[in-house]
């Protein structure tokens, strides 16, 4: 009983979910923390979730003819320089390495890495030929201003992936901004069975240095809005700042266009805050590291047939990743709880009963749903179990995201609506310092996402003409 | 011409080996100079080499059961000072973030991780139910010693691999530590195509805090050896400074024994170095990113249906990455040019008159043979081609290490026979101090590995007896 209190988790996500969410990801193994400050460890559980969205989206990425390369995490001084606006935005966050003799000049850890990269862009494009460039690096990114780790969403070093296209027109620029937009959006919806809302950001949201950049956010439980991956069209800033221009058909020389795009691990961290219950994480199974576990029921008598049979179903089960917990010093009760911490989709016991009437029980982690099923068609029915909860999970965090977004009038309801931890869709004259005052005034609610066509009506806050409708929220 | 002219290597391998290596690399688009002294940017062809061997080594890991995982790259001063012999041994090549408010302690960019992981095994590590703890991580490292870089060889920040296992018995580490060196030389011969000698290695080129190392070294054509990966058995010195104990079956408090090993991209360099030639890369097909090229040979009235044959036949080829150049812009003879310098295994031409011949003609890229083939057979043919070229690789790579190794009797035959530039056997007393003054005395003759068993008769350098047989040589 003692270990089963430790294993659990003691808080209700609807009572403190900071605290739940904490030990969630530490008590399921996804992470720990780390001795240096602001910084996690990110566990062998939690990589794999990484590594299956990392498999996944090196597809999307072959598909779409971008390729993989590895630029230096190192960017001099200077380079953030070369692009003001750019440079403005990630002061802050910038940690440097201490200067040696020799270096010439300060590095800082990458915060991101456009500059690194048009640098050799520049060198390398050279005529229409060369265009468009599209190139991916999976790597870490260093923030410093991080103070206190919250686990996956906030930390100073995290993993990601950044994508930098360069094209020739604009046109052809936007079409791709907004394509790779819809791939993170495919990649939130049908893997991890996250809903998401897609759209601009303001201009006080942007990308430092970019022309306009595309979101999709989650709706988390608490109300909080979660950026889960950002397109930027970076227009020709860059371009000329770092001198890239190709030559046409034209035979004349232009200022190439660009866009980057990215998402990190903090699409872990949305996962665990989504789907998970008082009992620990759910897994959508198209990101689970195992499908199912197997739990036989372990007698003296028995103990040998009933193990068997379990290893035999494991080894159909093989291309989901079934499990054999065959530990002897645990309980099946303790087991259950275990997987069921670990949000491994579908959990599959074996006793000696079972086995006399060759079926075993599934039964669902999303609801608990229990089920004999006949040994011969498990293949089947685990097939068409995994397909059911990730529909059902997508379908319950759709019809949160829906009924959680309330259009709203004044400024009063904005306040009142995302109180009640709602996203609020309002009027917007699209003035920076409007939006500014607002987060002041409201302790952090900030606008997420533009919604398209023009608005109606005047601003909830400041009473001007309304640009645009947009999606208010707190978030992460 | 003047294209052909610099896209060409202008030195042969044999006359300046050095520059032929910066030629061949950059040319063929493996990698390129960065603007950040001492390191380099992995472009995506040498990027899709690096994802090979991952995606091979990868398979490894998970049949010993070892898992992938992430941890900072921020690693506490303190730390370091915790184990003697290994803060003394990384020193000189550390890079520290500077300082800020709030930080607490100073923080190294990992030269290593054993530090930073070993701090939370403690943590993890209970009783031996926890063991055995295999534990992997992909990532970036830094060593700062580097002023200039040499691309894939030597370089500020590279990537590379580290495994940190921890086990109950110095008899499991010892077993282990030569498993994963048996994995390493696994992959160097049987995907690199590159014979090792594997050894220990003397205490003076141990890793710093290892009991001992285990090593496979490559000879190069130049004659230099290159380390190619390490296994470490660390013993339990680190278990000691960071406290790592478990509780064994017989209910009493041990401290753990550890092991760590690791290779990097510098085998891509190695790659470069074994199998190139004065026309440039010569890939071996089972790490090649296209293991085919097709070069259709177009005129304007077959142009349609030579290019559709040749779509045809890559779809036909499509596992093994096979590319159709079917750019206008270029003459067959370009092509042919610039797919040797980017080493891809086959050449497969296909023209008008082999299209009613139902025939294309393949050309092997490392030996220049050439073979008229029906197209009907032509996935037999190119399997059983790119399977040749393997083995060709490997026997010539072979052939060369076995007739480069000389055993002396004498110092001053040591010398002759490594400027010869063949690795010297030659009988050593052990000596660290000996060692040393060989190194300084030659200028940079080192120990690669110690032959197994005792030695007869007395060292070559100082003439006390001797305690074993070890190989000499420059190194990379």
């Amino acid at each position: 009983m003692a270990e089963k209190h430790e294993l659990g988790i003691t808080v209700k996500k609807a009572d403190d979910m900071p605290e739940w969410y904490s030990q969630v990801v530490v008590k399921s193994g996804l992470a720990d923390y780390s001795p240096v400050r602001g910084t996690m460890i990110i566990r062998p559980y939690g990589y794999r979730i990484w590594e299956n969205i990392q498999s996944y989206f090196n597809d999307v990425l072959k598909k779409r003819n971008v390729e993989n390369a590895y630029f230096p995490m190192f960017i001099p001084e200077s380079f953030f320089k070369k692009e003001a606006e750019h440079a403005a935005g990630f002061k802050a966050e910038v940690a440097w390495v201490e200067q040696k003799e020799g270096d010439g000049e300060r590095y800082a850890l990458r915060p991101t890495s456009e500059t690194i990269m048009y640098d050799s862009y520049a060198k390398w494009i050279r005529s229409w030929r060369d265009l468009p460039l599209r190139i991916n690096q999976w790597c870490n990114i260093v923030r410093w201003e991080v103070k206190d780790v919250k686990m996956f969403l906030r930390s100073r070093e995290f993993l990601w992936q950044e994508g930098h296209c360069v094209y020739e027109t604009k046109k052809e620029c936007d079409k791709e901004t907004k394509l790779f937009l819809k791939e993170y959006q495919k990649l939130s919806e049908n893997m991890l069975a996250i809903p998401v809302i897609a759209g601009r950001k303001t201009e006080k949201e942007k990308f430092s240095g970019a022309l306009y950049t595309l979101t999709i956010e989650a709706l988390m439980p608490d109300g909080k809005a979660l950026q889960m991956g950002t397109s930027h069209n970076l227009g020709q800033g860059f371009a000329k700042a770092f001198n890239i221009k190709y030559v046409g058909k034209d035979e004349k020389e232009h200022d190439v266009w660009q866009s980057s795009w990215g998402f990190s691990t903090r699409l872990i961290g949305s996962i665990v805050l989504m789907h998970g219950d008082d009992k620990g994480l759910v897994l959508p199974p198209k990101i689970a590291p195992n499908k199912a576990v197997i739990v036989p029921i372990l007698f003296e008598e028995t103990r040998e047939k009933v193990l068997a049979k379990a290893k035999e179903i494991a080894k159909k089960l093989k291309k989901y990743d079934a499990l054999v917990d065959e530990r002897d010093e645990y309980t099946p009760g303790f087991k259950f709880n275990e997987w069921e911490l670990k949000g491994v989709p579908i959990r599959i016991e074996i006793g000696p009963k079972d086995l006399e009437n060759n079926s075993v029980i599934l039964v669902r982690r999303d609801n608990g749903e229990k089920k004999t099923v006949k040994i011969d068609n498990i293949a089947k029915e685990i097939k068409q179990t995994l397909n059911d909860i990730q529909k059902s999970l997508f379908d319950k965090a759709k019809k949160f995201l829906d009924s959680h977004v309330a259009e709203v009038d004044s400024y009063e309801q904005l306040k009142q609506e995302t109180a009640k931890g709602n996203m609020a869709v309002a009027n917007h004259c699209g003035s920076v310092e409007c939006e500014e005052e607002i987060k002041t005034d409201t302790n952090g609610i900030t606008t997420r996402a533009v919604m398209p066509g023009k608005a109606e009506g005047s601003c909830i806050k400041c009473g001007k003409k309304a640009e645009y409708k947009v999606y208010f929220a707190r978030n992460y």
